[in-house]
């Protein structure tokens, strides 16, 4: 599959601040003339023009996602800021598209990845990119507050760690949820655990009584948003038989648990335990929407763990990922780089003995075409001076990588790929939101043909150049031998 | 070998902003009291402790790096943040001591990681823990002006491919060094290459006049901080006959050049050949000094291309390494934890079938202990009443891994690994400059035996506990059964 675009939003061009003017004084070499440094301090980006496919697009290798034009030593002062807001946004939004695709569109995932992440700050690049490649929510509670990203944790073991008795529990009472008398929630929960203890068949006294407690304690405070964290203890003879009883003792107060949450172990075989408990409860106390209590998993999940759940038929509804998301450890690095490819109105090229390092000279447009399905089949550079090529009429083509050749193809469809964002030191056009981005994302890659789509060993995507291009990069190639 | 603690520096603890109290009075449950709203807005870190050892110590698996005492709320909510503070930063810091260990002392060690890093920010703590590490010096300006971090960097290769031809050069006069008329550098560098290229027998049409206008260009406006670097076009007939005929240029007027790079190819082979040049320059033209002009290779740099450039014998002076560095793709994580060892007074322990996930109960003393050659050789926990073990004493401790056996050690140093540098909210030991703390790293590493410092099946480093803490261990799984 190709990947999900991100780019940080450009904000507007300020000139250099003098502190910045001052530092650069103070490195750069003493014979540097003043007037460079009075250059400096009027730099902006007045002259810059900047297009790029919109933010969430899926790009191929080798299709620019940004084309930058200004004056030279601005343009390449951006270089280094322009890859470093575009590399790994886009790394952890195609990971996260790869989560998305394996676990399917309706388990809930949800990233945790702060505590991995290079520092405060790259841990809120990996939330705000990881939302846009479709996951739900974020752990991180600073990137929920400024991104507006849906915040979801869980209960923590060190919380449930730190109840030892049932004598800690204070209140212990909880109001109905209809209303009326309060009533006491610990000895409701004590009863239950009875109860769901018989028909589990396990021994009460097995379970925990600091994690009763702390169950209980977190019901009290959050009646309509209580979650089990299983496997502080025993997840069959403690987690489980706790959480059913103080869920059932809830519910006789007409609140409803909202999940159970599971850290370790065969994830997948005890989701699977887990549901047949909660399915028996259901049936056996006539709670019928006992059963579909959302079960959500984590440790250290990776791609890997998602392909086990499928294979093994799991019953999880919520997948909690973090290290593996924001780290990406199976391509630790996206290597977009930025090239020189028209100077002074000439286009240019840098040699290279890889055809695939190759850069494609001058300022391009840039086609996706579609096929009579509504999948896209290919993306094709042309020169900026030649016509669109238009939807139904057949193109002769040169696809990277056996540019020997011409191809014939006839696209239903044409889609000019790149907008311009920001022309002369201005944002031009309104820039999404990031719930805009995010379904951007999604649609992109759902209208990939499956060939293309697939992780395994997908189905390669051409990209093309038109004739003249191929003409001109021939040129250019034949003057630098 | 062990890894190298990185923290950030603690900043003064404000309580909670009211518009963050505001946020999550938005995102938590509706039946939330209003008390914990307000309980949250006097919320501060005033009750809270942090003993760590000293930032840049090389720290092994199992000793903790920080302990944290405080209010089980407050001490709860630092979990995360503390993690994401010492995890990357270790991490990075411990990459970059590798990388340091496997150049030796006196090769040059560029970090240049910023346009992979996870955005800006992460690029930032990338650049501060690599110097840490090791590094010398960073590309990343923002980190230089921040940190007071060496900036370095070299020309790059849009720059030389945005010069066409000798016009393009402009002005071309250069004032000697030494003061005088000033000097047409472009016709002095042109009449050098035809006497480079005599020698190195190669024909003069071959060095891109592009090249050479860029480089002329460049040594007109540093003359004393040329660096050439020599793989835009051909190197051995463009990119070194050039650099060899502007330096030599710039030797007539009294200036040295400072180096040359590679960004391609087969670096530690090319190296070689350079140097071969250089000396033969040197010796041809009477330039001492020109045979030891520092050359720098850059270009996907891995601990593997070092181990490399070692078994081929490179010539190699200076590394810039990127991606391999920020993104520590050999292990992308570093997987510390956070646990709750103690709660009211009373030791805790999170059980676990997996030993060497055991937590270790109980407010802690931590010391190295170090034999008579002056290496460390086993970290013991102890509990914190227990008396300090004393030099010289013979001492039975139990190693992490083998608890069934006692061992016997008599230490010839002792040093308690922990200071306390957060007291009841408040820093309250000074705390070290980023050089003292990047020297202290280079010390920890040094005086380690060979055989724990090694980066191939490295000895493992015993970890170990007191009598008194194994027994408290043990009683304390005991009445967890």
């Amino acid at each position: 599959m190709g990947r999900v675009s991100g780019h940080h939003q450009p904000q507007s061009s300020p000139s250099s601040a003098p502190a910045d003017v001052a530092y650069l004084r103070s490195v750069l070499p003493s014979t540097t003339e003043d007037a460079f440094f009075e250059y400096l301090s009027t730099l902006d980006a007045s002259e810059v023009t900047v297009s790029a496919v919109p933010e969430g697009s899926v790009v191929f290798a080798r299709v620019p996602f940004l084309q930058v034009k200004g004056p030279l030593l601005v343009v390449q002062l951006l270089e280094t800021m322009l890859l470093c807001l575009v590399n790994y946004a886009s790394l952890v939004a195609t990971n996260a598209a790869r989560f998305r695709l394996l676990a399917g569109p309706d388990v809930k995932l949800m990233e945790m990845g702060l505590r991995c992440a290079q520092g405060p700050d790259g841990a809120l690049s990996a939330s705000k990119y990881s939302y846009i490649g479709g996951f739900d929510s974020t752990s991180n509670v600073l990137a929920g507050k400024l991104y507006d990203i849906p915040v979801r944790g869980t209960i923590a073991h060190s919380f449930i760690m730190s109840f030892t008795s049932l004598e800690e529990v204070q209140p212990r009472e909880l109001l109905p949820r209809a209303g009326g008398d309060p009533v006491d929630l610990l000895a409701l929960a004590m009863a239950w655990l009875q109860r769901v203890c018989e028909l589990l068949q396990t021994p009460p006294e097995r379970a925990n009584r600091g994690e009763l407690a702390a169950f209980v304690s977190y019901a009290i405070t959050f009646p309509s948003d209580f979650q089990g964290l299983l496997d502080t203890y025993c997840v069959r003879r403690s987690g489980l038989p706790n959480f059913c009883a103080v869920a059932l003792a809830l519910q006789q107060l007409g609140y409803r648990a909202i999940g159970v949450r599971l850290d370790s172990g065969d994830l997948a075989q005890q989701s699977k335990e887990i549901r047949r408990v909660l399915r028996a409860c259901g049936a056996h106390f006539q709670v019928p929407w006992f059963e579909t209590i959302p079960i959500a998993v984590s440790n250290d999940i990776s791609e890997q763990s998602l392909e086990e759940f499928i294979r093994e038929g799991s019953e999880i509804d919520m997948i909690g990922i973090g290290t593996n998301l924001v780290t990406c450890p199976l391509q630790p690095s996206l290597g977009c780089v930025y090239k020189l490819v028209e100077v002074n109105g000439s286009p240019c090229l840098k040699l290279t003995e890889d055809e695939e390092k190759m850069t494609i000279p001058g300022t391009k447009m840039i086609y996706r075409l579609y096929d009579a399905a509504g999948h896209p089949f290919m993306d094709l550079m042309a020169l900026e001076e030649e016509p669109s090529p238009r939807a139904g009429q057949e193109l002769v083509v040169r696809v990277l990588g056996q540019l020997g050749e011409t191809s014939k193809v006839v696209p239903t469809t044409v889609e000019p790929l790149h907008h311009t964002y920001f022309r002369d030191g201005q944002v031009c056009e309104p820039l999404p939101s990031l719930t805009e981005v995010r379904t951007h994302a999604q649609v992109s890659l759902s209208i990939l043909s499956p060939a293309h789509r697939r992780l395994h060993d997908p189905q390669p995507y051409p990209v093309a150049v038109t004739e003249k291009l191929h003409q001109l990069l021939t040129t250019l190639q034949q003057a630098s031998q």
